[in-house]
């Protein structure tokens, strides 16, 4: 039987520090993400890639903050969809690219994709995810004053959007017969534009953004994978992560995992969101979930470096 | 059997005349193209959507002009590919809400969608299509010396870039599979982001537009549809278009309409590509090609306003 995976692609990896993330960056950085994808394809795994949008995402609010006296202003959802464009394109050329010179024949595609949030989300009402670059104490009174949320962080201030719960891929099903039918698919990109559903209208756009791997363990839900592979720009999870008593986990059990992440073990704002991807992803059956470094995911998933998370 | 049609939304048709094109004007613009399209997937016609960019790709190429010295330009193929997460968004949400309304159970999704075209079409060292807005002649000349290519026009100057003839779908065999599996699918938005393929390493993006209607009649070819429905801000085809000699056509052939056409009876610019289009669909076997405006294309299609163009 085909195992399955959904990949998560790290929004920092396709523009790395120290980069202005110009898109000759952006594409050289795409194609190295695409090597492990490639050699899981090679092994006969069924894959679906998710990717962040964190840079890109920033640099479109950027771009309509600055033109926004000659072109309306569009707001954060659109601007998700945006880089969903942008990034799915990027991933979508690179990685058939791959294939092809690797002599194998399957289609990839990249969706727009929807993901259903609770209208009643505490996040909605006090948002604190910081999104886009850091401004002077003096740009964020004069940003707070046009209607924008700010926070003050150690390094400066920066705008906050909510980050409400991903409850439910909308184009799940779908994605699912896909993949199904041997396609490899992109979806679920920086989450996925965040929509709730109305009564007697449907679908409605929000103004927010929705954590990449949480969403990441949603579409692993709606597609029944095996495996989630989260990639980023650590090679392992670390336990007292950036103190003196900093130590990689190899292999820890979802109970052990789960008393760590009560302890409050991991940051909040970035390995936080994973460590509940995965904790969620084993409730519901998951087979296993592996986290490393874009460079080194395959062999991460052969179990030679990384974090792997079993169920009990 | 169930017929089968490409239907092309003009970009204009999301932004009108006089509007500045804020989210919710476009949002409501959109869902006012719907209607029709409703309307046929009731009366059970499969639909593939696709839909210009127009507007929206010049706002992409404003914002990132504005803000060039914060954060890197992305080329213009680019920008294709962020209208294409936009506007497909949009139809996406819209089309699916309206048909929930409707009691249709239909899926409906938005594919990010590339274009192959000839590294030797002799558009690529001579642009000549106008994107964005009018520019005085003191920014045309800033401009020109940054390296863009300006053209002089009645009413200003503008940016031109190239704009190649689309060759082939790439992803049109999916987009078929998918039709045949009774998915509605939203796809080659803005003509689809034009690729070249170069030996030994695949697909990659060019600095250009690809003409929407041109794009959507390879779709048509890709997907074997009967019918390609263009719509448009017109509600025929005229003979000598703003003339005193101005008339509309209801009913033509192929071969009067090309004769037409090589009269140069129809604008360069805006309804040639149209006419061109029809002319080739109606060469590779399409059964009928109906051009009217967006308010009125389920009625355009039963007959009872717009062009309608049959082989001979």
């Amino acid at each position: 039987m085909t195992k399955r995976a959904v990949i998560a692609l790290g929004g920092n990896s396709l523009i790395k520090k120290g980069q202005s993330g110009t898109i000759y960056e952006q594409f050289a950085n795409t194609r190295e993400s695409c090597r492990s994808i490639v050699r899981m394809i090679q092994d006969g795994w069924d894959v679906v890639i998710t990717h962040g949008n964190g840079p890109q995402v920033g640099a479109l609010v950027l771009q309509n903050q600055a033109a926004k006296d000659i072109t309306p202003e569009m707001p954060l959802g659109i601007c998700v969809a945006e880089s969903e464009g942008l990034v799915g394109y990027m991933v979508q050329q690179c990685l058939s690219n791959a294939l092809k010179r690797e002599h194998i024949n399957k289609s990839v595609i990249a969706l727009i994709t929807q993901v259903i949030v609770d209208p009643h989300d505490p996040s909605l009402a006090h948002p604190t995810k910081p999104i886009g670059p850091y401004y002077t104490e003096d740009e964020a009174l004069t940003m707070l004053k046009q209607g924008y949320q700010m926070t003050r962080l150690p390094r400066g201030w920066r705008m906050v959007v909510p980050s409400p719960e991903p409850v439910r891929i909308v184009e799940g099903e779908i994605i699912k017969k896909m993949l199904d039918d041997g396609i490899i698919v992109i979806a679920s990109g920086g989450g996925g534009m965040p929509v709730v559903e109305k009564e007697g209208w449907g679908l409605d756009g929000l103004e927010a953004v929705v954590d990449k791997d949480l969403a990441a363990e949603r579409l692993a839900e709606a597609v029944d994978a095996h495996v989630l592979l989260i990639l980023t720009d650590v090679e392992y999870v670390y336990l007292d992560y950036n103190t003196d008593a900093q130590r990689p986990i190899e292999t820890i059990t979802y109970s052990s995992l789960k008393e760590q992440y009560h302890a409050c073990k991991f940051p909040v704002g970035n390995m936080g969101p994973k460590i509940l991807a995965t904790l969620r992803f084993l409730e519901q059956g998951g087979e296993r979930v592996v986290i490393s470094n874009i460079e080194q995911g395959w062999e991460a998933l052969q179990g030679k470096t990384g974090t792997t998370i079993l169920p009990d």
